[in-house]
């Protein structure tokens, strides 16, 4: 392998994920998008002009990297039909063992840690992005790549990525399902839910400045029993028990007898 | 009681809520701040020159509004004190009915739905305040009490308070619990909290534009048990609980079988 300038790349699907790599990779100076394939054309046709699109694994191009952008149970299967040799085969899954890109040789991992959209504008330059690679040499090539689209590389190793995906469970798909019972009260009480947007944007915007471990409030963290009864006795079922296992959670953490 | 055109306030307290209230009302050109209590003087006479400072209650100046900004346990006793008849005697509790004001004849709530720091700034205007009085004619003072520190006014019962308040614990309490569980497993692992902070404030963007309900991502909307089974593996016992209430949720939200 060697090195010029600008690095090449083709990108292996169609979804959100691959939608927003294809367009940092088209509009970065730094690399050279080469092709994109799908297993249906009509997914890509419209790149046709920008960059060589294809639905045959076994004809994709000669590059520097190959980045697999699909869903997590398809990157095997679609691995073993490619029969490229001397490319960095990387895959962008939080979860997914790096090994499954395997008996390729050149392998790695090209994560972007944040919620994709299709059809949503995005700024790529702030995703952190976590790579690894099997190879000492390719993590230099792949850093490359992660810098030619995002200011926020790391070097993350397959225990740390999954620990990462497990933290953002909690971060992101956790506290948005708090957000659905907060709307769901409202709306089943004729509230309407903008009353509490500037609550959760405050919520949000500690995280700058401080540890959660600090910004706690509330019912639970002030260890008034009497308001948790009395809010206890307001919820469905449903509701009740998310309720009662993150209060008990935060009286534990808190050390305060509920 | 005559409406003069700017109306008379005094703040009872001198914790975060009462430190922001006395604040606004003083950069106010439409309300005029007349006397801060607190019992132990020593927490207000910063204010002194500014406004008048009394630890005395029954002597309290005479003014339109009273606004008790106390802990939802002291507001009781704390009224009990106040000899003024005439006044519109208000607190500011989400939790607390409007009804341990009595006997006074002349009541309301003036709940602003934020979560407030004495020693962080925070633009006043745009904090959802919650009104309510039990006789009409005090309504419109209130409002216009309202009105002179902030843009968000909503009218709103004792009743659908007490829901919002618990939509509040939802949005607010638990999501930073749930971060907090994601530092935990970040810290544990040597992975800087930092890299999960643009997907926490792209899971926030979501609400300015679409409903929580449609937002939701992760393993369990999409019903990939097998993650979830991997993810369950990696936990101690009092984040599993968690992980295991909350992703059942989802799973039913969804009409999804676990």
């Amino acid at each position: 392998m060697y090195l010029r300038s600008m690095i090449s790349v083709s990108v292996i699907g169609s979804g959100n994920v691959a939608s927003h790599l294809i367009s940092a990779f088209l509009n970065s100076t730094s690399c050279k998008l080469i092709e994109v394939y799908s297993r249906n054309i009509d997914n890509i046709t419209h790149l046709e002009g920008a960059v060589s699109i294809t639905n045959d694994l076994k004809a994709l191009k000669p590059v520097d990297v190959i980045v697999i952008a699909v869903s997590d149970n398809a990157i095997k299967d679609l691995t073993q039909n490619i029969s490229l040799t001397n490319t960095l085969i990387v895959h962008t899954s939080g979860s997914v063992s790096m090994k499954v890109l395997k008996p390729h040789k050149n392998i790695g991992v090209f994560y972007p840690l944040q919620s994709f959209n299709k059809d949503k504008k995005l700024n790529i330059k702030k995703v952190p992005f976590c790579l690894e690679t099997n190879l000492e040499t390719s993590l230099v090539l792949l850093e490359k790549l992660g810098s030619a689209i995002s200011n926020q590389i790391y070097f993350i190793d397959s225990e740390q990525r999954k620990k990462i995906h497990l933290a953002a469970v909690f971060a992101n798909n956790f506290t948005n399902h708090m957000l659905y019972h907060a709307n769901e009260i409202c709306e089943t009480h004729n509230i309407p839910f903008d009353i509490l947007k500037p609550l959760i944007r405050e919520t949000i915007k500690k995280i700058k400045t401080g540890m959660p471990l600090e910004s706690q409030t509330g019912p639970a963290k002030r260890g008034d029993i009497e308001t948790i009864k009395n809010q206890q006795k307001q919820l469905i079922d449903s509701q009740l028990e998310i309720y009662d296992t993150i209060t008990k959670s935060i009286l534990n953490t808190y050390k305060i007898n509920g």
